[in-house]
């Protein structure tokens, strides 16, 4: 019935790490996410994962993740159990265990999300179907890793040969982790700039990580605290991610230090009109949103701003993902 | 597949205001709604959707509207994404126009509830998708009247020539205004009755946008504060909506005449069996629903109540609409 | 289209009791959900619903039942509308009977959970569709008592002749009431243990409405507050609930002697593998879940740890019943 080619390896697997995937499967599934924009968007359905049943377990709120996934699921044909974790027997004392055994049983597939990075591991140790890692505390968020990357090759022609700054906090951005480890690992980039503001820069063990890929493809890092006008003109991907007042606020001597570093650090990374003026023309600035004040609606209308597309090839990457684990 | 015709001039349109549609299209959508409703009612089902995908975005509570748009996605074989506004971004300080462009990415049609007038064209500023819009503040609810305009029809055979009252609070009532409106552009209404407590008439700038049509069609228009045996002796539908005690005591010195206005306006405007005794055998009683005390259960088995059929001839009205938009 | 055969009995009826099934009903219903689950179980879907809606009124939590019953409608094809209690018009002071009429005019079937026990008869009443009781307060959980069922037989190969201990609080526990009619009315069971601490015995009530059946059949009844090596060894199956501290309060002449009593009941009716070890090898245990300490996770490896299995088992016997209800 349906014209798509699975992506063969993912049959019946977990997606816990953005470490987990092939260079091969990175390609097969962009190309199947592609297929399937094209698809969908000549007006025509699928219907590949009729009488399928995926569960979201959100133990965190994330409603664009929870979203994606169960239009996903939804433009597969599937369905989706709409399971309340606030109302749930986790209120009377269940295990996390358990609440995993028991949508097991009756899911083809269940999607996690946990604020405790060990969280996953427990899930996978007693679910009988595969588990999708939509967020794992200070772990991982593969998913949004491989649309990110979709994202830079459906915009940008390829991944191999760019230059991209990662923007903000980048201490506890899990999305840039899982997004630096997928780059670095798989694809030959120029150059990589690390901006954040003292405090919140890239910790050492992502940086220890992904050293031997880095050295081994030639791949420059250059950390910075300002996203300065030659760097602008430098990247093809500017990724900016949330700056979150609460972590200032931890780090500093009192509120009004914490107050001051922010709005200064605010200043030294917004990404706006006048720092896109010194551009290159084709490039793309990319955000996993929600934004709050790091991101200027004032280039909204700017093409190179591809952060409302790359929400939309999330949908089509999360579909590739749960076709070829379900098919 | 579908042997039913879409109401060509709402394909991919929003549905913003009940003064958008012609005659013509109203009566399009009725038959379309009655083809549908004989359809399902001989056991038969529709897969015109399937594969298409509806997120209703209720940034205020209303579970009867949002059930019944939910319910006609379903039933036309499309599916719906579970967006729960209190666990979302607009927490994390998300504008609207960022969490619609997010829903909007994934979905192909959205359904917006919103307390505030302007959110509806904020939302349709920035959607690629058609927004159909389900009361927005003090504004319009537009499929509110196009579903009661269809029970009319259905229970009476015509709206041309009827004398209908509505009942109630007509100053904060969006359903009447709309209601209102949609009848008196559209229809030659033989009579209106407005029947409404003191402070709480039908506002003069609804009574303005109505004043040309009410003018060419001939259509008498009187306001009255007590629903005399007279009024429900002459009327073909008697249309009340729930009297909120809150509206009372804002317009009342203390809240012991505020108290005292609200019994004596339940009194003057209660429909039960008693006053019923008044009606025609062929004339029909209407409701929105949610009830409080302003309708008596001591009618429900009569024939003459109509409301709680007029729920399902919501159902069909939304496939109907739906359809159009989407087909 | 569909390959099943439907319990005829039940087409357009509501599932109220456990004890309106006949010998017959139930036979039937077991062997309609093997072969679901054979069929789910080849990878093969079910498509026999489709257009269909289910509106579950969950006015009391439980998001194992409203799951299980989710994924059944799903996996028939069917879809589900999440009505939200929390948000509906009973926060407007509607009644049950109104929101009962409103999802019963977009639906084709109600699940109805409530703590009024007369909430069941009140919705029926009124609605015009089927009604699935999914527990009405200290009333009745019908499809409990059938998948529990279904269970015995699926593991032991019969239900007839086996010896069963229903342990924990069987005072207020209405998943074991409603076990107890159904077995004792429909098949001939060998011996029942009641084991329940002081004070939480099973009521005289049920006991006396078994009685004549009890007595026809020539069952055992044995009732104890400890759950000894000797009836261990004598079971097949070891069906146990939950323990819930508040109970014992209740009872208790203060704090401390609640909780002494409360960790005594514990250690007597406790399943672990020590007590296991007198179990025979081809036994199961039960146990409807959530658990909290009266069921030890060292045993859940045990291939007698029929509990989570049991779960699974309730997705099929419930697609069975919607399939036969709606068909």
């Amino acid at each position: 019935m349906s014209t798509f080619t699975p992506v063969a390896s993912l049959k019946g697997q977990s997606v816990a790490s953005a470490t987990q995937f092939s260079r091969a499967d990175i390609d097969a599934l962009i190309q199947l996410s592609l297929n399937m924009k094209a698809h969908i968007e000549a007006g025509k359905t699928i219907d590949a994962l009729r009488g399928r049943v995926m569960t979201p377990l959100f133990f965190e709120d994330s409603s664009r993740t929870l979203s994606s996934f169960c239009a996903a699921m939804m433009r597969l044909g599937g369905n989706v159990v709409n399971f309340k974790v606030e109302t749930s027997s986790v209120n009377k004392g269940e295990s996390l265990q358990d609440t995993v055994r028991t949508l097991d049983a009756y899911s083809d597939v269940l999607v996690l999300r946990h604020v405790r990075e060990e969280s996953l591991e427990q899930a996978m140790g007693v679910a009988t179907h595969p588990i999708m890692n939509a967020g794992n505390g200070a772990g991982e968020h593969p998913t949004q890793a491989l649309l990110d990357t979709l994202t830079i090759h459906a915009e940008l022609g390829a991944v191999d040969g760019i230059t991209i700054a990662l923007i903000g906090d980048l201490k506890k951005g899990r999305t840039v982790h899982s997004l630096l480890k997928l780059l670095t690992h798989n694809f030959a980039l120029k150059k990589v700039y690390l901006i954040a503001p003292a405090g919140l820069e890239m910790p050492t063990e992502v940086l220890a990580h992904i050293a031997a890929d880095v050295q081994e493809r030639g791949i420059v890092i250059e950390e910075a605290c300002n996203l300065s006008p030659e760097i602008v003109a430098d990247c093809d991907v500017l990724y900016a991610t949330r700056l979150q007042k609460e972590r200032f606020v931890a780090s500093a001597a009192c509120d009004a230090d914490a107050m001051a570093a922010f709005e200064a650090s605010k200043a030294n990374l917004l990404i706006d009109k006048a720092r896109l003026a010194h551009a290159k023309t084709k490039m793309i600035v990319m955000h996993p949103l929600p934004r709050v004040d790091e991101l200027s609606t004032d280039i909204d209308d700017d093409p190179r701003a591809a952060y409302f597309r790359q929400m939309r090839y999330g949908l089509f990457m999360r579909m590739a993902i749960l076709f070829s684990v379900l098919s």
